[in-house]
């Protein structure tokens, strides 16, 4: 499986379309320089990825992007409790208003996603 | 063990003596809120912990704090190569230029503790 | 009365409550870390912490919590004048863009709050 | 023809009306400073300057001030091709997310325009 | 008495020089408009102005301009107390990395200033 | 050409090795995608692709990086004065202090590299 398919899941058609039609070339660099080469390398597991993407992106302030990717590291394996811990630590880092929209933003993410995840917390 | 235990080590007593004269009250909150509450939750290993610091601290581009947890990293168990791909990932969401710099200064990092670390790698 | 009563004023059961359901150990943290330690200390008064906190908050460009202490500020104290004035002085430092869009989002905040203070400009 | 005709091109108007409503002082500096005095100096063209801002403004991250500054580029003679090569550029220096965004908001951009421009790309 | 005399001080003369040999229109721009129109205008205190210089520049982390504004509070009237809260405070905004840098830069630049200042604290 | 000759010069063999001794994956991707795929690209002449540089590396605050790309951008044409502007107008979109910090950077490589280049100012 690729780790687009193991990060996007089910949405990755969409999302390659949509990619693909904002710029073909960006979606490229994309697809077979940040997912296929960096983020699929050995080394370190994928769910470490996502989390460490999910900082990444608490630090830039990019909304969209961080949605992807906080469903993305539920859909490799991190639980919802590790996820909640990754934002919460990102308070003593980069400051409480990113960590509190970020947890706002994951917590519209579990709404839309269906009932808060049994015993997973 | 306490967090700063195992992200100090051996040098807890100059930093605590540092952090100390800088600011009690600050020294107060990183010691008490910081290490001691925030990142001694469970639901998150300190190697995992360490990793995202680092992450942030790239976003930051804070060379002497990051300098902190590239150690703290290796002293609760992340190899060198965990480490290099935290950093190398970190150009995918925050640039090169950002990932360099970390780099350079993990590099530092390591020939100031001695030879690389066998196998670790 | 508690920072978050002076700052939150009538919005504080609502503001709680979203906290809360969010995520309650942030909750937890924002409440008694943030804003019955960090904000109460004696030392500054309360309106310059929330122009500190404005000016903090256009840095990382973050609307939803820069709105709270927009309102927050002059619940405190602080004339809509004075608000103008950190935004202002906030392009020399941190470009025009972001004090455009803050001083956007504080004529929005004017504007929900009824008719321009007369007298406070 | 003064450097805000030149960038704003018929939404001079409107963008300079809804400017003095939010702050008369902040947009007297953003007219007579930031536009006719700093990006009406010699020695740089306006495109070279517009496609400076692009950059700048995916740095902070700010939407609604990129989009004024890509229609601006296209208005003062930038080809779509160099807008987009801007923006994958910027992919390098401020990372995947950043560009990503400021790409969906440039071909939004493009599609509030009309259909792409023939022979620009 | 200008701003910049109240600001720079003794250092004045030096900063002006230094400004001009490295760019005379960057220097024209800070000395005219950053420092005689904005920061000169009636509205707020310059200690209230100097404490928000203080927090936009621990947001961006540059440790030789937040040296010059850590000196300017000082000198406009700021006790050293109240700088200590304005970066105390900047934690919670901004993370505790940038905090700390920019206590230990307060600390140098108390400690180059001679013995703290009794009874400020 | 390469991009990297173009844009390192004399000092590409000594960058390079550099580079390889601190990762040798980074200085690939670095090289191969960075330099030889992005910056290689046709649409932009190199010279406005290094203004581009130069200003998301003062958005980023990184000073040797910053520094490659100030001579960088001399040696693929860019003249001392259009550098200039480059950093003169970053001030109004990034702030004075970054743009400061980079103009007394540029100083000091101009001054590194022997005396003002006559009639390019």
């Amino acid at each position: 499986m690729s780790v687009r398919e193991a990060i996007w899941g089910e949405k990755r058609a969409a999302i390659e379309k949509s990619l693909e039609e904002v710029d073909p070339d960006l979606f490229r660099y994309i697809r077979d320089f940040a997912y296929e080469e960096v983020l699929a390398r050995p080394g370190l597991d994928l769910k470490t990825r996502e989390l460490l993407a999910i900082t990444a992106l608490i630090a830039l302030g990019s909304p969209k992007e961080l949605a992807t990717h906080l469903e993305g590291a539920l859909r490799v394996g991190a639980t919802e409790g590790e996820v909640r811990e990754t934002i919460l630590q990102s308070a003593l880092f980069l400051g409480f208003p990113r960590a509190l929209a970020a947890m706002r933003l994951f917590h519209a993410v579990l709404k839309g996603r269906g009932a808060p995840h049994e015993g997973e917390r």
